[in-house]
């Protein structure tokens, strides 16, 4: 606990995602008192065609 | 604002994905006064043997 | 199925919820070929401390 | 009604998922109440660059 | 791991939501292999104005 | 996008949980290379009664 969700389109690389869940644990524990080794982060990406702003999916822009 | 979230099996086209966030943008803008191009919509496939109703899997049924 | 969750700030009235609903329900049916009867709709609200475009809070602008 | 969601690591066998949903199921029918055939299964499956404890994805570990 | 999200009407005692939250653990524990004390479970409640089926709200009905 | 949810217990004051959502999005920004004002996050609070760690919820510990 916190349990940090962050859903995303695909395409970051390995070492962006590694980043992303060290600084974000880092920004949790910082701000809220949780320890660090109780803060779980969930990656959930997502593809242009099921993602989409104003009705119009990614994948149908050009 | 808002966002909405569509999970449904896989197996729509790309077609009634499209007309799908249409036409669902179109109704939420309609019926709560947000700006279209506020409205935000996910949609998540599932496949049938991760989805089960009376604790039966789809894929478990013939 | 499907399953459909709308997030979005809290202060729309009952009227509003019921229409929003009702026509994004028949969007779905309309666009998936689900019957829809078959369909479910969770609101989910959410109140401006509790949400941030950009680093800041709802709550916290002015 | 109620709707559950079993969010878990890649990896089961489809045995196992089969008599997870089914047990599951058994569950929340015998302490809600809520007849058998109204309660909804969802599993979600991550993999392990997906997924961190305390900053560290499981990809990463050794 | 894995999460367990249940999602359910308000109205539940705090004793059914006990043996809820107990069983469904077992459930997943006997199923899966994992450990008892990694599993999460997350109850849900929502209200009757902010659920539909079938474009009705449960509170529309009569 | 992306958009990040944090799930924590009730308890935090409104100064912590503006902190955390500005230091949030700082990390995420910083190692997605994401547009700062496109970063949403949500803050979803929970009671002790409706979490539970090994089949026990934490408003049954003593």
């Amino acid at each position: 606990m916190p349990y940090v969700t962050i859903k995303m389109l695909a395409g970051r690389t390995e070492e962006q995602k590694k980043a992303l869940v060290e600084k974000v644990t880092e920004a949790v524990a910082e701000t809220t008192g949780a320890s660090k080794d109780k803060i779980v982060v969930f990656i959930e990406e997502m593809t242009k065609n099921h993602y989409a702003v104003g009705g119009k999916r990614l994948s149908d822009e050009q």
